[in-house]
This record gives structure tokens, C-alpha cells and sequence, in this order.
């Protein structure tokens, strides 16, 4: 017998649709100015919700100084690079960008990719299949372009338990001084929004002569004096040898990047293929996130005004005694636990308060630990804030969820 | 003794320099409305260069329906998309693309990724990890993307001989009839710019039971009479299974996607890692990719004109007996064979003549076969034909350069 392609798609789909984890994507059109506000193309038509899960952290996917610089950038360069970097895709944008994105760091150098997947992936990917015997020391979460980039190097990887010092420790112990070792962690992570013990991880770094990798994806623009994320805010950033963000999330337009020394820049843009053989992104993009990153340097407003938004959801869901992970960030996590429950409980809060909120499955988190991730942001008001936890109140009683004794009111 | 990494780095980039294969990228500024003008930033300030070697093929990135289109998405949708795709960051404008570029390829189904390299990566990626004992049959050119994605699949791979049939039968039929098989190939090579036997190459997928995935990124929106390639061209496009293109080269934008039958768009959707863990697309590019997608859909001025001068100057290059790879397609690739050579000319083209043509060498082609890659476009003139060919002329009496017998004047 052959292989059949559809029928054998069509039988993978199905497990996924039994298990639940099959994934629907909501069709949303943002209100540039009005956002968190968004219009929702559902079953019945067009209605406007409020949206609680976006990684536009500070709303800046909205903000004037960003798109006056995206509108400049299309009127004088146009929509497209119409090129790689190398083969006419290179504009002063991209150059201004990748020096704001050094000087931010507190490093000599920084390379753009199209995304912080493809910054992981390409920047893993190429120290660890060009740097001859290099081990890479992974943390057990790390996100899945980081796992990616390690596998496809094809180097030695040694999984340390996640935020484990003495397993980091005791694998670094084991390998030989002369080894090339790199350790590859996070600092905010994204679904249970821990942070790495930055300091003692570069302090075993230079006790065993690793290099270290710390993907802040979640953090810049976030933390920090200047946005420079948790590294910065920590005073840690020079003892970091590559610092990678993303241009996506928190600086609201897209792209990802790394900073570093300038001869290791200059040898991931040499080499990594992910970045040599892409279109460059737009210089509007380019732009836009330019301007996002200088905006962020100076102001502190917005990362003011999210800290306190993030004290008021957890505090209310407190009160209510609805279970959210503490953890030391932004990202307020409340675990349902069950994926056909947790997409129930979104659905029920689009189709009855006109609020969305993904359900987070696997593959995104292991099974059996699915959830809500709710990420506040500056631009929900105190309104906005007592319609979800009004929402969410109600929706616990009636499903008869796992509840907290409930606090004193 | 320990590992010193930017010692390390150093060394590699030495080696490549004393090659000639460091790379150099110009510092450019398009000129929207007035590209092939840009400004280049080189070493004696700001000057005015005329780009001869974009991927912006027709010259779409300034095309007034592309650019209205992204300060309307700018306007009402914001920057970023603030989101994964099944997180927030699905819009109107990503699902009206995708609809889109399914009916450009009389396919039921597309799907987008932020890239043409992220999506033949992730799409070869994904189907060559999870169909059990599948075997990928890659044609022995195949661009890096495909090359990277089918390596980290884990698949099984055969290279057959470049564009060469009975190697590719051979293979086929060595392998046992109920093993999956998936023939990935592209139509047009992107730098010696021939073309594959499609219909052929159907042929034998149908008579050995093998899926088909064709790279069209370089010939969506330039070939077929509304764009859809040359499979479009050729009456083969229902034929193949997976047809991938990118929005950033003849559609003037950014970003990349597969268009295929819907189980086999949704199993991608549901799998693959590089689709599902990044941020999706600024509404902005999507819209703006729609908008010249649909533009091209109607509008055959832009291939015509493109026709007409990528004619005109072969014509010229032949009269002046400057050497190039006789080729079916839009690309005019110059042979030099050497790279110092070969930057030599870019810059002496750059300096004395403002004509902006990127030297092609290692990794991008094969040392030894390094190039002057050009790329006539509708929005050359007459008259910067006319410079470009005295350009050419000049320099190749100046530098000795190999000549063909001069054709007759
Ligand atoms: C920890 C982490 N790293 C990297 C990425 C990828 O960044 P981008 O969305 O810019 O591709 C993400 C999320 O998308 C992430 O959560
Ligand atoms: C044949 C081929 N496929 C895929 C790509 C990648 O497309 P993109 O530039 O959209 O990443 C390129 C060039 O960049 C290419 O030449």
C-alpha cells in the first residue's frame, strides 16, 4: 500500500482534537489607539472584547513615536528590504537599530534576525556546529527556538534542572576545563514567569570557563533602568557574553536579535544561515522598533504603570481566591490544569464578557498544566480590570473551579 | 587551557578574509517612488546609486496599492500583532492572505510563516520529523532553507543530480513502493537562474507515489498569467502537493508560506515548532503582501515590463560580449570566478559608476563560480540600462576581463 498523505494528516488531527489540544485561532483585529480593545470575528459576526493575553506588554504596538517612525520609513523607503542583508537588504535602519540595540545591552556589537525564534535558532545553531567540541548546558524550559537551535547544531547538550544551581554546578563540574562550554538559559520564563538566578549562573559560568547565552524575549523593555530587561536591572549584563531579545513582544513591532562581543557578531553574521540567506526585515519595521527602543530607554512611564496594573489583577484574583502562579514578573498564570476545561473557560468568557483570553495548551506547556495567562498592560484601565475580575469570579462559581480560601474582602 | 572565545572568532574571521569571503554589507537607503534610486552611506558620505541587484523584482515595495494598504493596517491595527499566531496574534489580514495565496495556487488551504527561509524550514522541517519512514528526494542545488529544514527533520535524505531526471528516477525507483517519498525542489534557481522540469519531475512523483514540494520563491508574482509561478505558467500546479513562496522578493514585502490541501495545511499548523512559537507578522506587512498579491492576481504590466528589459540587457551584454548564464528566466548572472575579483568590480561599479551590484560568493554559490547576480526591473529606465552596459563595458577593458567574441555592432 502507498502512503496515503491526507488520510494519514487527517488521523494526527483527530488524535489532537480528542486529546483537546487542537487549536482554533481567534480571528481579532486590533484597534490601533484603542487597544486592548480588538474586533472579534466569531460565529456571530463582529464584536469588540478586550483583550488580556497579548505580549504587546506595554502597548506599544500603539504608540505614536513607533508608528510616526513606520509611516516615515514606508513614504521614504518603501514596504519591502527587497533583499538579504548582504544582497541589498541592509539600510540605515537596520544599521541605527542594531547600534541602539549594542548600546542598550552594554555591548560592542548586535545582529537582527527576522525574529527572536529565528535569532535563537540561528545563533544556538551556529556556535554549536562551529565551535568544535562545544557542550551546550541547557535549562529543562527553555523555550522550544533555543531546543531547536541546540538539536540542529548537532553539539553535546547536557539538560540542567530548571533555575537548579547544583545540577548547572555539578554538570560543569564533570566536564573537562579545556571543554568549550556554553550555558544556555532564560531570564523571565514565559508561561510560569520565574526568573533565573542570573548572578550565580555567570558566577559558575566564570568559576568553569562557560560562555553564557540569556534569552530575555520576556523582559526587555520591561526591566531595567533603561529596558535592557532583568540583566540590566541586575547589573549584570557585562558579565553575560550573548544577550538575546526580540523586538515582538514588549517593544510591540518584530524581529529578534542578539548582542554581544564584536568578534562573535561578526562570526554569527558571517556564518549562521538563518541570517545570511532571509529577506531583511522592512525598514519600516526596522524603524518602528528603533524608535520603540529609544522611546523605552528614556521613559519609564509605561514600565511604572505596568508594575502597578500586574499588583491589581494579582491582587484581585486574590481576593477571589482564584489560583494564579506567584512568581516574581508580569505574567499572572491561573492554572485550570485540563485542556478541554481551559478552552471551555475561554470560550465562555468571549462569548459572555466579551473577553479573551487564549487557553494555553500543549505543546505551548506540558499536559496537564494548562492554563490562562493573563498579561496586564498599561493600557487596561482600572474598568478593564474589574470587568475580568468580575468575569472571572462569576465563571468560578459557576464551573464550580478549584478555589483558594478566599481571602478577607 | 581554557576555551577563548572571541580569539576563536577572530581566527575564523581571519580565514575568511585572507578567502576574500568576509562579507561587507552596503549601507543603503531606498528611495520609495524613485527606486532602483537608494542613497548609499560608504566611506565619502551620502551619494545617490542606482541598485541593480534587488529581489524587489518588479518594484512592488513602492507600489502605491502596497503602501496604502500598510498605513491603513498602521493606522487601524497598530505595529506589531502582539502575539503568536494562536496567542493574540491572528488578524483579519493574516486570514484574508492566507485565503488569498490558497486560491493564487488553486490549493484549499495556505498557511504563513514570518519568512520564505522559516517556511520551507519549518514545512520540511516538520513533515520529514513526523511522517514515519518518509524519504526526501532534494535536488542537489536546493536553497540552504530547504537544505536546513529537510537535515533537521531527521528524514532520510537522497540528493539527486541538479534538475536531472534520470538521477531522480533512479532513486525513486530504488526505493520500496510503500515508502513515503517527498520530492523537494525549486522551479527557478535563484542564482544561475534556471528552471526545473516540473511537468517531469510530476511524472515521476505520480508514477512512483511521491509527494512533491516546490519552491517558487523565485517566480511568484513574475510568472503565470495572474503570478501563481511557473507551475501556474505550466498548467501544473494542481499536480503538486506543497507549493511554497515568500512575500518578500516579487511581492515587495516580508514574510513566507506553503499552500497545500487543508489536512496537510493543517497538520503543518498544528506541528511545526517554527510556526507555532513565534510572533505572527505586523498586520501592516500582511496587509501590504495582500494588497500586491492582489494587484499582481490582474495586473500584467509589471511582468511584461520586466520581460522587455531583462532582454533588453542580455542584448546589451551579448553586443559587448560580456560573458553571462544563458537561462529561461529573469536572473543575468555575470561569471567572474573569483572573489576578490568579483568585490573588486562591485566596487569600482560602486565608486566610479554609482551602480550598486553585490559581488555573489561562498556560501551563497559555490567558490569558483562567484558573480555579478543582476536584476532588471520595470523600474530601470532606458537610460539606466544604457549606464549599466557602459558601466560594464568600460570596466571590463579596464580589468582585462575573459570576453566572448564581440557581436557585430
Ligand atoms: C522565551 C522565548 N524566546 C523566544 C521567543 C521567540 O521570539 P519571537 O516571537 O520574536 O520569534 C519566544 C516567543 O515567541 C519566547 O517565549
Ligand atoms: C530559493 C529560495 N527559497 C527561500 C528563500 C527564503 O525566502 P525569504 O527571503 O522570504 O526568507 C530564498 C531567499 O531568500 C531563496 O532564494
Amino acid at each position: 500500500m502507498r502512503f496515503a498523505p491526507d488520510a494519514f494528516f487527517d488521523a494526527a488531527l483527530t488524535a489532537l482534537k480528542d486529546e483537546g489540544n487542537y487549536r482554533r485561532f481567534a480571528d481579532l483585529e486590533r484597534r490601533c489607539g484603542a487597544f486592548p480593545r480588538a474586533h472579534h470575528e466569531g460565529g456571530q459576526g463582529d464584536r469588540e472584547v478586550t483583550v488580556w493575553c497579548s505580549n504587546d506588554y506595554l502597548g506599544m504596538g500603539q504608540h505614536p513615536a513607533v508608528l510616526a517612525a513606520m509611516r516615515d520609513a514606508l513614504d521614504t523607503a518603501g514596504a519591502g528590504a527587497g533583499g538579504t542583508r548582504n544582497i541589498s537588504g541592509t539600510t540605515h535602519a537596520h544599521v541605527a537599530l542594531e547600534a541602539e540595540l549594542a548600546e542598550l545591552h552594554g555591548k560592542a556589537a548586535a545582529l537582527l534576525f527576522t525574529s527572536g525564534y529565528v535569532a535563537n535558532w540561528s545563533a544556538l545553531g551556529t556556535l554549536g556546529a562551529r565551535i568544535p567540541g562545544l557542550v551546550i548546558l541547557s535549562d529543562a524550559l527553555n523555550h522550544a527556538s533555543m531546543i531547536e537551535g541546540i538539536r540542529h547544531s548537532g553539539a553535546e547538550k547536557r539538560i540542567w534542572a530548571h533555575n537548579d544551581l547544583s545540577d548547572l554546578e555539578r554538570q560543569l563540574s564533570a566536564l573537562p576545563d579545556e571543554t568549550p562550554k556554553l550555558i544556555a538559559f532564560e531570564s523571565v520564563y514565559s508561561m510560569d514567569g520565574d526568573i533565573a538566578p542570573i548572578a550565580e549562573i555567570c558566577d559558575l559560568a566564570e568559576r568553569y570557563g562557560a560562555m553564557t547565552y540569556l534569552d530575555e524575549v520576556h523582559a526587555v523593555g520591561l526591566y531595567g533602568a533603561r529596558g535592557g530587561g532583568v540583566a540590566e536591572r541586575e547589573g549584570l549584563m557585562d558579565r553575560l557574553t550573548i544577550i538575546e531579545g526580540t523586538l515582538g513582544k514588549a517593544f510591540g513591532v518584530m524581529g529578534g536579535y542578539i548582542a554581544a562581543s564584536a568578534p562573535l557578531i561578526d562570526f554569527v553574521r558571517s556564518f549562521a544561515s538563518g541570517f545570511i540567506f532571509t529577506t531583511a526585515l522592512p525598514p519600516a519595521v526596522a524603524a518602528g522598533a528603533l524608535a520603540s527602543v529609544c522611546h523605552l530607554k528614556t521613559s519609564t512611564a509605561e514600565r511604572e504603570a505596568h508594575a502597578v496594573r500586574v499588583a491589581t489583577v494579582r491582587a484581585g484574583l486574590d481576593r477571589l481566591g482564584i489560583p494564579h502562579v506567584d512568581n516574581p514578573s508580569h505574567i499572572v498564570p491561573v492554572m485550570v490544569g485540563d485542556p478541554l476545561k481551559c478552552r471551555y473557560i475561554s470560550d465562555l468568557l468571549m462569548a459572555h464578557h466579551g473577553i479573551y483570553i487564549q487557553p494555553i495548551n500543549y505543546p505551548t506547556v506540558p499536559k496537564g498544566t494548562e492554563r490562562l495567562r493573563i498579561t496586564p498592560s498599561p493600557v487596561h484601565s482600572e474598568t478593564d480590570v474589574a470587568a475580568l475580575l468580575d468575569a472571572l469570579g462569576a465563571l468560578w462559581e459557576q464551573c464550580q473551579l478549584a478555589r483558594l480560601p478566599r481571602a478577607a474582602q
